[in-house]
């Protein structure tokens, strides 16, 4: 399915739960950071029975609280626990193999809507296996395309839920695509031709390279990372390594307290054109992020130009970082772990 | 303002009206086709209180009763007056500066939303002066550019009405935007950079053309199409002159029962490559649509393409219309029309 | 092979020619219009010993003429027998079988380097079968794609002719282009990889039509053309009918001696957008040109246009066409022979 | 000028010395490297009465012989001093000032063509002040835009000389484009309309920086590329400072004589994704080459992709690098030189 809008939680996620849920509807969702946050503030704009389940910043989805309220809702109250596959503000992958686990264990019926915006088509995401029932991401993530395509998975136990689902909405609604669908005629809309050919193009890419080895490209330029940052001396934001997020890690700015995180982005920015997201509220001005997601074709490219680029901004702060040591850290590291190009053996 | 999603009045209408009004209000809208229809099915997801004012589809807005619900309504109960500009199902164009008289006179406040997905930016439309409050289109109609970009024009009013307009809505919530804008960051989600490029060019190239020589070059195509239309003894849809779609023509089929304008449609679909729309709903099977709307940089190029077209057609579906007969009548009428070309001369 | 300049006779012929022939070679060279013309004006820049047998302009090559030069040749002092395919100036398609026929009659060995430019891919060109050794077009002509690459074919013997070729040649020498393919190289030079690509798909594209269709479709096309030509009671340039070239189609202008073709070129292009070729040099004020020439998805698209404004033009200048007439006798004859889209059915 | 094809000095070389000289002209061409190598072979072909002056690779043009050439010819029988600005193949930049002061010295009347492919338009190269007749480069070097346009430019002394020269030539005859041009057609052929906008845009890049910034940040990327070789403990092949090319490093290997300069280079594209030139003929196996030209918008991007690649690869093959010390020393370097963005401060 298509969705057609700003390609970020704020939006697809409230699609997924229009389609799915009526006002009123008690839900469960997860907030561990400010892609959370943003999704929460749309359950709650959505007038859902919301009940939040928060965490540290820096940690991931605290499934005890989630285990606890399943177990003290024998009539099934809960019609959906919400969950951030990667909340890519803290870099924290929450283990949703789990979540399927629990409901299961419970024999809770709840529906799980899964926020897989950077996610998808980078990591190990199983829609049937982990009982997922609605997944959604944007053409401008991993599949490395211009923004504006919104891209909606929905199991045939969401689909069901979308013919009672009784929430006020008039764009998107599954059953508009699903009727002109059935009629051979497919859109509701005037369709982006354009950007269904694109994503026809950005699959063939993802089938002909194979899952297993996106989800290990991306896994490595993740420790590679990881490693740059324990030798600049600094700390990743995610606390516990199960969290670590494949795509993103966010740096926690512990050095000085006046210069704040933002300082660094900017310079960045100014001097050096290189582009860092910053944390968000609970972790602003303590955290920045270097993103690793997409169709690196060169495995390199992105990513040590961020650690060299990284190391030039620390230093112009002050903060004593040896030139190099990021890098060298991530190529020992890559040197023993990139594959041959099979094609080009 | 931009909008992201299909651009069609179904999505952007809803979002002019649920950033101006809030469920249970009272509004008017007009049914004079298919568009309309549209629109009035979201007004009713919408939860409003709905006063639809229908005309027989092939003329425009009956004023005369909404004068009368003026005239009823000194409380000022119907908060809104949403009326279509072109009706590209009928080929229908209303006078919205008829509507502005008439809430003038009256003394009455209600916003007036207006469709005018295929008329901005090709007809004449004066936002300030007939005191429009919502203007919407999209990127593919008159902008020629690709699909995808949902443009929403706000009056100052519509702005105070956005403050504390109660409707339940997550994705593009002009307060956001203002809030942002505001504070220099512009977007609350990830923008489509390429098509806002896109939207600066093709504005650029009306300006260039000016706005007059636009729209004036779309009344000529009109023109010479409705004369093609009578040279071949169909009848326009739309019944009187001053309803004349100036970017789309309507054909009325009353030449067979059993032979319905889907015949010709598909005919022309599958031995000539060329594209129709249909009449949908009540002038389904009786009505086919030539459009000509856009950036035809060559004033002929869309157009006698259709009208060979067309006539080969009928012809082939047994219509006894005269070969180069609607392109004779078409050609004598723009042979002295059209404009030299400045630059060229 | 892929050349790489302006991809006109003029510089592809010569290539043909460079790495075929050594200066001094005795050369047969027809001349039967404008593009002929600049072939034989390269002909004598790479000073050959050139026999021109020229037409009367509007008459294709002159065989009598080529069979008693052949009958007269025992010793074969003639190298070669440079031919255009299509002489675009003036609408003449050349017999090629026939100069294959005349060539094997007299067991001459001969080059034929043929300028296919406006032919390949659109007319039927058989190149094993009739023996041609060098044949030459450009990315923009029917493959439609942009201007930039030539490409020229060489058959077995001009490849070995090649070998001992003594012209004066540093660029696109053969032999350098063969010398690198064999190493597994490809180039010589920094390739042009977009056009390559383009290329790909302009093929795919013929081959999925099949190449019978593209010319039937161009044949189709030409035939129009030539009835609108009739029905405005102008001449086709070309004098005879074997010679209608089927992707061109040249007007001779006999009407009015003060009003040369020129003028109306210039009014198609300043008041209608529309632009035409004009006859050159012998044909030059007497012949305009409506080309009809590559992937014209849409087998009306470009044609009909061209109608509809000639005739505007021709009313514009005062001659007396009846509106509509030319559209009409192409509209008859396509209405029954364009065929349905399979795929549409 | 536009000339069209593929755009090394092989072969736009050619077409300024075909434009400007006759066959069996005198002239001197300094050999002092691949490309310099590739020009003389066609200067070869051409006929003309060459007389080379070679250095050993790594040095650059030897300017006493010259000295010596120009005193001994009083008659003035040296028609023109052919020299490559950058030799791509060994990383060194010769003295155009210099060429021109001595030729001044002598009161020489000889042409001065210049191969600066790898230089106009990101090294200083002043046509005028230096007296150059000739200059030529390629759309694919610093405009950075697709291949297939080459670009040269000549003094009005090549002008008058192009008016006697007597080379053959049937493609891109200067006086052929003169020709059109003063009659306001400008082209002789189709021009690649697509490329020449392309090169609007790619001067309007270059002029917004302003040369001054551009050759600037040349020389800071190949100072800092100099640092990363000096930190690897191997020698740049361009032997004394004044020669050092500023847009590409050549890097000397002499570690070890199995392990040659290909095997690095195809262990970078097999392993790393990543392209370095070879050095070619008499420094093949022993250099291999790191590029640095054009519009790297991020001063970082390409450049320390190529250390970063270029350390793992040296490690990979057994030469002892030290991890990240390329990199410390280019980002100590440029950590102080690289200015601020001016529209981000």
């Amino acid at each position: 399915m298509e969705d057609t809008g700003p390609n970020r939680s704020a939006r697809n996620g409230g699609l997924g739960l229009t389609n799915t849920l009526s006002s009123g509807d008690r839900i469960v969702s997860f907030l561990i950071g400010q892609f959370s946050l943003v999704w929460i503030d749309q359950q709650q704009s959505l007038n859902f029975n919301l009940n939040v389940i928060e965490s540290e910043w820096g940690r991931g989805a605290n499934l005890d609280v989630l285990a606890s309220k399943l177990a003290a809702d024998p009539s099934h109250s809960i019609k959906a626990v919400c969950i951030v596959h990667n909340e890519t503000a803290t870099g924290v992958t929450n283990n949703l193999a789990a979540v399927r686990k629990l409901l299961d264990e419970y024999g809770h019926p709840a529906l799980v809507p899964v926020n897989g915006v950077s996610s998808i088509c980078s990591l190990d995401l199983r829609m049937d296996e982990w009982g997922i029932d609605v997944a959604l991401t944007g053409s401008q993530k991993a599949p490395s395309m211009p923004t504006r395509m919104g891209i909606v998975c929905a199991s045939p136990k969401a689909m069901e839920a979308a013919k009672s689902a009784k929430s006020v909405r008039v764009f998107f609604d599954w059953n508009d695509y699903l009727k002109l669908y059935k009629m051979g005629t497919y859109w509701p809309y005037t369709p982006s031709i354009q950007l269904l050919h694109g994503l026809r193009t950005a699959l063939d890419l993802f089938f002909e390279e194979g899952f297993d080895n996106v989800t290990a490209r991306h896994s490595r330029l993740g420790k590679a990372t990881r490693l740059a940052v324990e030798a600049w001396g600094l700390k990743n934001c995610t606390q516990e390594e199960w969290w670590f997020h494949l795509v993103l890690t966010a740096l926690l700015w512990w050095f000085h307290l006046v210069l704040t995180a933002l300082i660094i982005v900017k310079r960045a920015w100014t001097r050096y054109n290189l582009i860092m997201g910053l944390g968000l509220k609970k972790v602003a001005g303590k955290v920045f992020r270097i993103g690793h997601l997409g169709k690196l074709n060169d495995v390199l490219s992105l990513r040590n130009k961020k650690h060299f680029g990284v190391e030039m901004v620390l230093r112009d702060v002050g903060y004593p970082v040896k030139l190099g040591s990021g890098v060298a850290a991530a190529a020992a590291y890559l040197q023993n772990t990139i594959p041959m190009i099979p094609s080009r053996i």
